[in-house]
């Protein structure tokens, strides 16, 4: 196997930088745990999302000019569908991260299927957009996933780990055909920092908004030296809460300011990426 | 769904600041746990509450003229009268908490019925006091509590994590009946922080009284700049240590020294949220 | 039940202060578990406590001047009986730990006794001690302790959780007999800022020594300014590693130099608390 | 029992430094869990070690002008020949890490045999390489394995924890035969500030990469004073990030700056601790 890149950045930038958000709502605490509906605070903590902290994030974008990928599982857009749809008329991407945040390797071919065409489906019928993205639920990507976005004309994923940069993925082990790949990382995720539902997720370690901005920046700087391609990922029912969006704005306007930094949503660096004509990588599943 | 807010808060303040405390004592590790009650140093831990920590806070508290909320379950007024009957005649409010601490959504029906009337019972026979606040032990409320607090007159809920407001909660989706809801947050607690019972609760996490007024005190400024209500849950046999009651203390100096601010309890909040005849939103449980 | 303390200090003292130390070694993590004796890094992990810990630990104790209380359980004593004794001849107090660290609130009536028989004999076998205080492993006394500990002539426990300050325990409620406590805190504990032991203890958290030492210097001022008493716990196996250890002796330069703190070993704590004749307090095992 | 040490460092240095590599990638996540190989995402998060970590740590350690020590499992040898032999190449030390990372204390007498021959020949076979070091996976080391190694010819062991400084360690209880042991700690490895796979890894803390390095810094800064041996663990998929990895250069950079410090391959500090003629410590597993 080979690593991928470095590739060469829009306009002369020496590196991208994209914030992202997933409105996983609902959807994750649901999927293989229906009984958690039956917990009302649970649920309320949930919407917050939604209710609250898209609108409060739409507006930061705003005022700092960034274009956004949202990743919307089907059931959100079924259950929110007018917040859905403000993400859309804002003129963000609407991106795909399953129905019901369904991770793809723990479910069967038929069901991976299943989930990608009602994913499709509900964001056709709530916002009448084809996704061009997608982005596996707990970033837990099937061997099989690849091969599937490529057979519904997705142009990329953002799900895997083993690069700093974009790369075209061949869809299996020596293919010519692709998918764009832009890697993502714990590291870079709000849930491992604020996220705490007693009995479902989280040790109970909550860090203060300074702190998770701190670890955020640290790896923007380390990627910015390096040429790479830093995609942070939110959730809004996290990040959306007044402290910690006061502080994901700060970063906001600090990475818009840092030279040579291209801040675009994850479709505009996919697209880049496929206009640079690479050679798809293979990744083998292990065998042992 | 719709989401709540904003509100207006009275003589022309920006936002609403309540510290509240939860008095469990034994109760928190005794439901569905009667062993724990074998373990005499654990039991110590929580007596820890109502013997020491509660009147230190109540010092604190008069000191800093607060007027505050305490959730007081039915057996922690049973086993410490003579301490409940201090926080009440404090002028603090006292609200119900339930009666040995039981998760709302994990209990049938009849059960819930049973222990909010023991609850009350309780803090009848013990306090003389006819609570007008709920709030569900571990924020686990039902979907049918908000009837069920309705139809015994209490005013106001504060369980749910849905909006940065308080708001009218229709008591079933549609219904014109309402309760008052506060809304609160895991990043307000300070069990996420301090709490570690070997085999009960906890990662083992214990964070310094710094760590945690940092983590407050962003969503304190978050929140104020929103025109929230803050909404800070202590448990006195966390909080009411020394190194952290000191911290508390700072804070609760802070927080009434900063202009725009109505620091009040949650009785007096909830009832400025009724006066304000408020439209009652509905909360729709999910279907799968 | 009523709380205890105040208490008054000798000669004029403001608060006490004592630096305890569990000489836990392999004990720790066998009881329950012996396999883990397959391990051999896992036992090399707790070996470092006497082997290493201890006699760094006597030459900082020596040269801040501090006398110290060293809880040894009774396998300790047989498997390092010279470094045991090097502890008490260094003039430090050898108190009662259990024989393989067991928890008594986990053994029936019978093996509660044979394990404080046990540890006695060893103690006395060894180091030629008659121990005068005891602390439960893992501070999980069970109700049954007191009592037993009076019938063995012990002056002092030092496991329970609820008072800023040392007091006489009834050795069963409403009895006139009486053992003195002096009590602890886990967030004045080094096993949760520091152990992991995978499959075994700890969540993976492992903090820096200044995040510790500000943890135990914010609970010290607290107390101080209380009049409490502030009794830290660390175990040679973790505290005694150059880092932490090099923390620690700045936490003993800043207490020693503290006016008005009495640091003293917990046998002079208890004797002076014994010597102020105060009325013995009952614990009443909670009743659902 | 007696303790190791303190031992005379080359050159009237008064203490020793290593970085050293456990290139684990997909074979720690798969040695008893063989169902992770579905898991694209989880095997793209370990394979960013060898394809990127590597690299930019090898450029570093250039920078840096530091000989390491690579400890790499079979497995990782036969899936990334190329970077393998890249680390020897650069003039780095290969050492034994098992084949798939299988912990020897769990797998019978027949099993750590022939996981260290297929070590031994995957190294042999890709790399030409015969090692003199072994490090257990999960430091978690069986009592046979040191006389296993001393048969196959092994000059050191680096898995222990109960000493600050290398010694010669007995085979077997009493013998006069001996390998030499370099210490090791969890606080001097990355995987508990960084490492987090949801169901497979990690409490969900990640920590900032200035936490770790003041955690590495105070260990360094304890031993130097003692004359220790500090040996850093780092995991290339986890310290190969941008931003970790520019702390841990910036460590680089005070390690070497600081005045006595002998920074060394382990195979150079086993060569000069078997140089000293120690006489063999002897480790007596505990019996109950």
């Amino acid at each position: 196997m080979t690593a991928a890149g470095p590739i060469r950045w829009p306009e002369g930038k020496q590196s991208a930088a994209a914030f992202t958000f997933d409105v996983d709502a609902e959807s994750a605490v649901l999927w293989n745990a229906p009984g958690n509906a039956d917990r009302m605070s649970v649920m309320s903590h949930q919407a917050y999302g939604p209710l609250v902290g898209v609108p409060r994030l739409l507006r930061m974008l705003d005022h700092h000019q960034i274009r956004s990928t949202f990743f919307v599982p089907g059931y959100t857009a079924h259950r929110y569908p007018g917040i859905v749809r403000d993400i859309a008329r804002a003129g963000h991407e609407i991106a795909h991260h399953g129905y019901l945040h369904e991770q793809p390797s723990a479910v069967d071919l038929a069901g991976q299927i299943d989930n990608l065409d009602r994913g499709l489906d509900a964001l056709a019928e709530v916002v009448g957009v084809r996704p061009v993205g997608y982005r596996a639920p707990m970033w837990d990507l099937s061997w099989e996933t690849p091969a599937l976005l490529a057979a519904r004309g997705f142009l990329y994923d953002s799900s895997l780990m083993d690069a700093d940069v974009p790369y075209e993925l061949s869809i299996t082990p020596g293919s010519a055909e692709s998918i764009v790949e832009i890697p993502i990382q714990w590291a870079l995720d709000d849930w491992e920092q604020y996220c705490f539902l007693p009995d479902i997720s989280g040790s109970g370690l909550i860090e203060t908004p300074a702190k998770a901005r701190e670890l955020w920046t640290s790896e923007f700087e380390g990627l910015h030296d390096e040429g790479g391609c830093w995609v942070l990922t939110n959730h809004p029912f996290l990040s959306g809460r007044p402290g910690r969006a006061r502080q994901l704005g700060e970063l906001m306007a600090e990475v818009k300011a840092t030279p040579g930094v291209w801040v675009a949503s994850l479709e505009e660096i996919a697209q880049h990426t496929r206009g640079l004509g690479l050679a798809p990588r293979s990744i083998v599943r292990p065998e042992i």
